[in-house]
């Protein structure tokens, strides 16, 4: 046994032992990647071909000096979970047989909604999950994830997505968890907490500032400053290293202000390393490296790319070797690159390497086939989808009791329309057409039919999800106007860089619903019948228009269980509790706009004749039950700089059926000596209350999580007056109070307290 | 004889003596202003009652202790030349009289599009000038402009405008000179050499960012790092007081990433003071120091708000005294505030005032009528209206030989539509209808009716600018029908907050045509009759859905003389030559949007979805003759870094009439440390050719114009690679070239090369 095999060392002591032993050629191999595969994915892509041409390079060539990662072995061409389990195993053996050193690779796959393989349980979307509220949820459905994903030998999944929602347009809108930091970094952490604690590595993307691109185009240069940067778009990382144990890191594809981020090293090392003492690994989004040379324009040949993103702070080039290569080793050799850089980065690998168990003498290949979608998970996935659904407003129509029910949409009878674009269904298999969906996804109409066996239900298309073909729109309205009553399901299809309304490089340049479905909508609610207009989307939509319908549902992409969800909360088997991670807005232009901002980016009447204000606010949603908040106390009137102050509010379900109310509490800071939002979400708990029953739900506030970055740019918890709200929503905040941090300011740093707890009584 | 009247003694020296004379009061009061008759025009604005409602103190106590600024004399509710002039003297003889020190107030009025008073000349908006790309024309008229206001006894006047674009939704996007920096900058400062050679302070606005602003909407916040905001938002301010000489600079309201511009150091002194060396004035734009704390909410009483301008670097409070008052002298009692933050902004205001002469004993206040819209004006704003109009495209329709002739549209017979919203006619006297427009403005449809007697015209006005009023749509239709031809006359009414489609306030959220002008345009083109579609407005508008026109014009409020000059332009009297200083968009989303962007701010297929692309791009405009472009050279392949080449092309007037062609100049930083713009503009020269004519341009290019701000936010000229183009447009360039700059990086500081010389022989 040599000495870093010895797992009586620290990893720490394992990985400098095992680095003194390679050669420089060992030690950059073990920072690239190989994507076996990956021609057949992504060869097609236009203008990435001088990037592909560089791939494509023989597996037994990358991976002759040892290979730090295996890119997607499940998630590329269709395997089943045998063969994707053998294939891992194949290729490991190889590299440990075939290498002098024998270190396996870290094999990572993506796993945003679910493992990103074929037939593998298709969960919602991110977006979903954060119209839950729920990080117990977030982290059982992360667990059973990574369960999955280790069963088949995968040791890293590339999620969560931390991007804080700041502009509706973007396309990845749906991969986040929303508009507010303090929701996004506390489901991030639990869902990082879930995926940890089975062993799997978890990926914190996409850092840092991607979802500020200019006009929400993807990839697009974004114009911020530090104090935005810190306060904004940092703290769900920062929760998800501290609170969550994130092991890794992948780069933003932008630039800020002009740095690209995989070359950004006030960002990558800076802030995560010496700031946040992250000793994790950092690996770059997809060719992030290369796009500094072939988009950025920052660098001159792929070996010079590789080295600004080495020296910035980037361990590991994924998805494929192309600049953390020979070229790179040539410019060590020529002294232009310092070595150290080299062996910073490969002790980070190597360590996390020695963590995982991949440096042990008795480490052998290990996969097993599972079932992908269980029962366990197909549960999981229906109870997320049932309590992330958002009734945003019902006239009484629902729950149903029409008998002939006209439902139209295009999204009515389209499963894919539930799946996320990071799902396997949406991601690869479009690709591969010979597959099917590979996975069961009842259809919304399907679902209702089952849901209400004794209706007429009938079924019209209407219009496409894309295309402008009204073609269909008359037989539509013929059908609802024959019907009792309509149920509309509009929405998104998600896909790739097109191919979709939705997803990765499917941005819009507004918000009306995408194609002709606003005109069936109108088309159908000019008929006068009831309409309940389902929206089944990755973004929110402008609804002004359509605000007239008997009832609006809004689901962020369900999952697979999203039809049976839906009919639930339609019948009233599932008592709606989503609450919107995400504003609705009223008009379709009018972008960016979220509700964390100061007075100024709000409705400013008589200074700008442009009224932001939404349809519906962050943190709505209605139940078929009701809830009444009272007794708002404030533990003190007034704290210290470092005191906690405990916010007790009683909410009570004043209907005739159980639900869940997610209480919500929102600070604003009077004064400071910068701006600052108007309403912070400060704290949430969402409580199961059964009719008639009351809670006390204390909030403990930590003056830190007043803090935020001053004029000089440290973070400071600011001496003055707060105002104090609780309830529904953003707009709907029917108890208020106030507390005064009292004293000198003080200076806070990472190490603050990052969290509201809350207690339910 | 004081010291402080000795004009031997330099105007610091005076000042220093004056304000040693002087107690707290009398220095507090110089830092402040008074606007008689404030409440008559502003007062029943709503969010800002409480900002009014601390004026309309009677002017004897405001001016109790002296006054430094009296706030639009002439400006207010509507004065003749005479009244005006009588007032301006009367009010300083008040304030001479009846003082201890007798100081005479600086007396400001508005002047973007002349003269802000009733009768004056209103000159085409700044965004017109632009269009020209002819500074010396500019600096005509600010000189025109100039003349008459000195002429009423003001000395300084509020203007240029000299914010970037970034978003053509933000309602001020008229007030500007267009989306370039250079552009901007280089008109900005002959519009300020044209103001100061008469000796009236011309004050750069808004100091900085606004432009900037979160959706465009009015005073929203601005996301913006250090980078961008010194390479493209302040080069002009640069270029306007080293170039232009200008002695004043007023801040922008909005807050840079939480720092309001009102109390932001780092910018009214750091860069303005320590770095520019500007010894000028800064002015607060009008309510700006009492919004920190009514609006930004970083100060909590209107004594701290004025404590933090101060200490920030503004001097003088405009339009009137709030926050520079009692309040501040108390805290400057309490020793809250240093004395030695009044003093330093007396010295510089009464350094100003001893320049002006108003610190001379023989200083008698002098105001005179004089002809406010003299036939000089008239012929002037004719020029800039003629030279500014744009010929997007042109089947061979214009110039017009049609005899039966629709006009159409809702711009064609009003004249207001032809006026920016800081012409008095739309600025106030919207407020006094009683005196309707107080000078000549030919309609369009008037002028084209003169310029074709023969003619057969009818008139239709189709649909309002703004509401949705659809009922004349089909009338215009029969019209455009029976016509030989049709000319629809669309775009904006400028107007004040909310009062208009175009100007302060009146922000967009999208960019289609105001109202239910598109549909009115569709409608004509689907009659199969040629239509030439005239926009006239404020902004860009998206223009892709009526790309089948017969021929687009685009015009931006071109003045009292726009109706003749387009008539001129459709008749053929005139040879279009205006070029866009914006670009022209596609589609009505996808905003915010402009030329000046890195590879992935532009069309970047396979990554987003969306093509920014613009139907008609930045520089573009045809011309009733041809120009063709040859023989490009550059002078050296290799400059050092401290070195000039020169740029030289030959451009020949290939038609039959002569014509003007803007011959521009787009470099291209292959590869930099940071992201750089595809295209930047580094020269332009308007070419006056005969037919048949050729000319040779030659640009002389110093390495410095190529520096931007490096990583280290120290600005550098980079050694490597430059591409050289040279044409008719950003996207129209049919002279390429290159040359490389050698050596080490070099640091360049404000005293670098500003400008790019040009030489037409």
């Amino acid at each position: 046994m040599t000495r870093w095999q010895d797992k009586s060392l620290s990893p720490d002591e394992r990985a400098e032992a095992l680095r003194a032993e390679m050669t420089l050629e060992e030690k950059v191999a073990q920072l690239g990647s190989a994507w076996p595969g990956n021609e057949q994915l992504n060869g097609n892509v236009a203008p990435m071909q001088d990037v592909f041409a560089r791939g494509g390079v023989p597996f037994e060539q990358v991976r002759a000096d040892g290979i730090g990662h295996l890119t997607r072995v499940f998630g590329t061409a269709p395997v089943t979970a045998e063969e994707g389990a053998a294939r891992v195993v194949a290729l490991q053996r190889e590299i440990v047989e075939e290498t002098r050193l024998g270190i396996p690779a870290i094999v990572h796959e993506e796993c945003l909604t679910g493992f990103t393989t074929l037939g593998a349980t298709v969960y919602p979307a991110a977006l979903a999950w954060a119209a839950t509220f729920d990080p117990g949820l977030v982290e059982r459905m992360a667990t059973a994830i990574a369960e999955d994903m280790r069963a088949g030998g995968v040791h890293q999944g590339l999620s969560p997505v931390l991007d804080v929602v700041r502009d509706y347009r973007w396309g990845r809108v749906e991969e986040t968890m929303g508009e507010d930091p303090y929701l996004v970094g506390t489901l991030g952490a639990a869902y990082v907490r879930g995926l940890e604690k089975t062993g799997i590595v978890a990926t914190l993307k996409h850092f840092a500032g991607y979802s500020a691109s200019r006009a929400a185009r993807n990839h697009a240069p974004v114009s911020i400053g530090p104090r935005e940067l810190r306060d904004v778009i940092l703290p769900p990382f920062e929760m998800a290293i501290r609170e969550g144990g994130a092991r890794s890191v992948m780069n933003a594809y932008v630039d800020l202000d002009g740095v690209p981020v995989a070359a950004h090293t006030p960002l990558l090392t800076g802030i995560l390393r010496e700031e946040w003492g992250f000793e994790g690994v950092v690996v770059s989004d997809y060719w992030a490296i290369a796009f500094l040379k072939s988009m950025h324009r920052v660098a001159d040949t792929v070996g010079h790319a590789g080295a600004l993103a080495l020296a910035a702070g980037i361990d590991v080039e994924l998805p494929d070797t192309l600049c953390y290569g020979k070229e790179l080793i040539e410019l060590v050799r020529s002294g232009e690159v310092s070595e150290e850089l080299v062996d910073r980065s490969v002790q980070r690998l190597l360590r996390q390497k020695a963590e995982l168990g991949l440096l042990d003498a008795d480490w052998q290949p290990q996969a097993a086939a599972v079932d992908l979608d269980s029962p366990r998970n197909r549960e999981l996935a229906r109870e997320i989808a049932e309590k992330s659904i958002v009734l945003l407003a019902n006239d009484g129509v629902l729950p149903l009791d029409a008998q002939r029910i006209a439902v139209v949409g295009p999204c009515a009878d389209d499963p894919l329309a539930f799946l996320g674009c990071y799902s396997y269904p949406n991601h690869v298999l479009p690709r591969f057409p010979e597959f099917g969906i590979g996975v069961d996804v009842p259809s919304f109409v399907d679902s209702l039919r089952r849901e209400l066996p004794d209706a007429e239900i009938s079924l019209h298309e209407g219009c496409p999800i894309r295309d402008e073909d009204r073609s269909g729109i008359a037989a539509a309205v013929a059908a609802a106007e024959e019907a009792e009553l309509c149920v509309a399901v509009v929405g998104d299809r998600a896909g790739l860089f097109g191919e979709g309304t939705s997803g990765e490089g499917c941005d819009a340049e507004d918000l009306s619903l995408p194609g002709v479905q606003d005109e069936l909508v109108s088309a159908l609610l000019a008929t006068g019948k009831p309409v309940v207009v389902v929206v089944v989307s990755g973004r929110p939509y402008a609804l002004g228009r359509h605000a007239s319908a008997a009832a609006l549902v809004q689901a962020f992409m369900p999952g697979e269980e999203g039809g049976p969800a839906l009919a639930g909360v339609l019948t009233g088997r599932v008592n709606p509790s989503g609450r919107l991670p995400v504003q609705v807005p009223r008009v379709a232009g009018g972008s960016p706009n979220t509700y964390l901002h100061p007075p100024l980016g709000g409705n400013s009447e008589g200074i700008s004749n442009l009224d932001p204000t939404p349809l519906f606010p962050f943190g709505h949603g209605i139940s078929y039950t009701a809830f009444e908040y009272s007794g708002l106390s404030v533990s003190a009137q007034e704290i210290p700089a470092d005191g906690t102050v405990s916010i007790s509010v009683d909410v009570r379900n004043t209907g005739e059926r159980a639900g869940e109310e997610t209480v919500q509490l929102y600070l604003r800071d009077v004064q400071a000596q910068v701006t600052r939002p108007v309403l912070a979400l400060t704290g949430f708990a969402r409580v199961p209350l059964e009719p008639g029953q009351s809670r006390r739900v204390t909030f403990e506030v930590h003056a830190d999580r007043t803090s935020f970055t001053g004029l000089d740019l440290r973070r400071i918890v600011e001496p003055g007056a707060f105002e104090v709200f609780v309830g529904r929503s953003a707009a709907d905040l029917p108890c208020t109070g106030s507390f005064e941090i009292t004293g000198q300011a003080r200076e806070v740093g990472p190490d603050r307290v990052l969290t509201t707890p809350v207690v339910v009584s």
